[in-house]
């Protein structure tokens, strides 16, 4: 039975000896969680336990630690796959998870993204330049007014109009008259310009709210479905994904999962957080605080990003790595140098305050990326 | 409508005019997500931004903002509470939430924990000292092994007897196959010992799973459920505590939630992760790792989490603290001076390891609180 197994490198901080031991004891932490000592000889010794197939120094007092896991260790759920990878070893401090090496044996139990790139690239009608997304804000307004920014996004030739991660089912904006509002809206702005710009609410929700946003979204012809998985775990959004009923595009919004990733020692990699997870997951775009901007990210924390967004895995395809967080329109020229064309540019706060013509801040847009 | 709000205290790193500019942009970040100049005056700006209250310094480059947010923003939900107490937040380098200040108006609008300490004591039937609980491993056991050693911990009056996190649906070990023998061994030795002891299976599961693995445990006679809300998602925890039909004490475990503490600039405190949270989330128990043991706790984060669970939150009831991860029998004499009687003390590996006779273990184990 036991023979594939999947991969996890840790970098882990310390001298030789302590990271080599810790490296020792993420094998059966992540696994038998008993001392060596404890392990019964034979299955579980020889197959249960994780297995240290590498070891290596990759600077002053740090160092990866490739292990090994056998793929039934993750009963062939997400859930405890990720606890596999990092359940426990998550509170110690020191040990970070760098990237996830994944074969077909274990891909192919989860769906992956639905559409990823080419997908919603053909949803929207746009190819070969970064597709372009602003955020409908701020809290506090009616379903009404959203509706109206939306319409005027929408005309101006934004391609994802998505509510804002904050906007839920407050008795101020209702979920279902704000969804019903805002699809309307762009549906008749999509009349008006014979483009295909989608509207992508928020459903991120109670866990038994979920279903009923979902399909309520659907039904009222959202393009897509903006989902926080710190928020409502990572299997929720597989489920979404996987869920035949549903077929839209999920885009994955990182609130609530910061502390994953701003320490350099613990948590997990910006590639494998915002990247590989995301595709396990089945997200087509992976939202991101961009370098420059309100977030601390580095260039090279979004490079690695687009890698894990974009690097083979298996037969999952590749994903729209999507950074945002307080961007601006001056920005856009240096961000197209480092991201070329496969790329959703997330743009809100400045798109409302270039001027008070919305239409013509989204056409200025779209002229900075040659569209 | 708006007038009820609710707090939460972060700790900033900086000097003070950055942690005051810092705070600021919370009020914004958490709720409009758009700079000041484009808050709309009126209701927007005085309702719907969060305020900030008190902004002092605690040591030398660090200060505390207590921000209040009308109630509202939550839109009641708790993904969305979460959302506005840390979503973007969290991204940011040098922020921690610090403790949740919640009145009844919306601490009403959740569940919170259904038994807390008193009736999880009127469940095992113990009262005045510590409850003692043990964990079935290692994973690779088939069920029928794992059985057998629940069933002779509750020989040896262990409270409560819960699978190892890492236990889901593996194929050499199913859920079904497992949580049937082990409730039935279970129920076996309380015939024998007229004690109370519960089986806590682990019901960690992907998304569409959830349901029928608690309904299946609550059948097959599971006293409670263990539940990882860092794999699940908090209110996934939430809705099985609200769920009438299900009725088991909840006992939540910390896996893939470490990198949330272990930094002392990010993330969030150990009381209000591993005490406030879990009681909005409806836990009855909170496993955590105890102090001196194979993770980095201290003494004084420990005694954090038991603030976190037992002070006063509203009407909800106080929960209990259990502290485990690497405990030796040997410690429990400090443990019992720390945490006196209202403690769940969570021993596994120790317990395996004393002798190979798992029942005088356990009764030496009572023996060790006086039981």
């Amino acid at each position: 039975m036991i023979g594939e197994r999947f991969t996890v490198v840790y970098r882990i901080v310390g001298d030789e000896a302590a990271a080599l031991e810790k490296a020792n004891v993420i094998c059966l932490e992540q696994t038998v969680e008993v001392g060596d000592e404890l392990v019964p000889d034979g299955f579980i010794r020889d197959h249960v336990v994780g297995q240290l197939e590498q070891f290596s120094v990759v600077a002053s007092g740090v160092y990866e630690a490739q292990i090994s896991y056998a793929i039934e260790t993750s009963a062939f759920e997400l859930t405890q796959l990720l606890n596999v990878v990092f359940g426990n070893t998550s509170i110690k401090a020191g040990i970070k998870v760098e990237r996830l090496g994944l074969g077909e044996d274990i891909l192919s139990r989860f769906s992956g993204p639905r559409f990823g790139i080419a997908g919603l690239r053909d949803i929207v009608g746009v190819y070969d330049k970064p597709l372009l997304c602003t955020a409908l804000k701020p809290m506090g307004k009616s379903a009404a007014e959203i509706a109206e920014l939306a319409y005027q996004f929408a005309l101006g030739g934004i391609d994802i109009i998505k509510d804002d991660h904050g906007l839920s089912n407050q008795p101020f904006c209702p979920f279902d008259d704000r969804v019903k509002a805002c699809a309307e809206a762009v549906a008749k702005a999509n009349q008006k310009t014979a483009k295909q710009c989608i509207y992508v609410p928020n459903i991120t929700a109670p866990a038994t709210e979920i279903k009923n946003r979902v399909h309520f979204a659907k039904q009222a012809g959202a393009g897509g479905l903006l989902i926080s998985p710190g928020l409502m775990g990572f299997d929720t959004m597989r489920a979404i994904a996987e869920d035949e009923s549903v077929s839209l595009p999920l885009i994955s919004h990182p609130a609530f999962l910061g502390a994953m990733v701003t320490s350099p020692e613990n948590g997990i990699s910006h590639a494998a957080l915002f990247g590989q997870l995301q595709r396990l997951a089945g997200a087509d775009a992976s939202i991101y605080p961009n370098y420059g901007g309100r977030f601390g990210f580095s260039r090279e924390d979004c490079q690695n990003i687009v890698a894990g967004c974009q690097e083979s895995l298996g037969h999952y395809a590749p994903i729209f790595p999507a950074p945002g967080g307080g961007m601006t329109l001056e920005k856009v020229p240096d961000m197209l140098a480092l991201y070329g064309n496969e790329v959703i540019f997330l743009i809100g706060g400045a798109l409302y305050s270039r001027s008070a013509n919305l239409v013509e801040n989204a056409q200025y847009f779209l002229s900075l990326v040659g569209r």
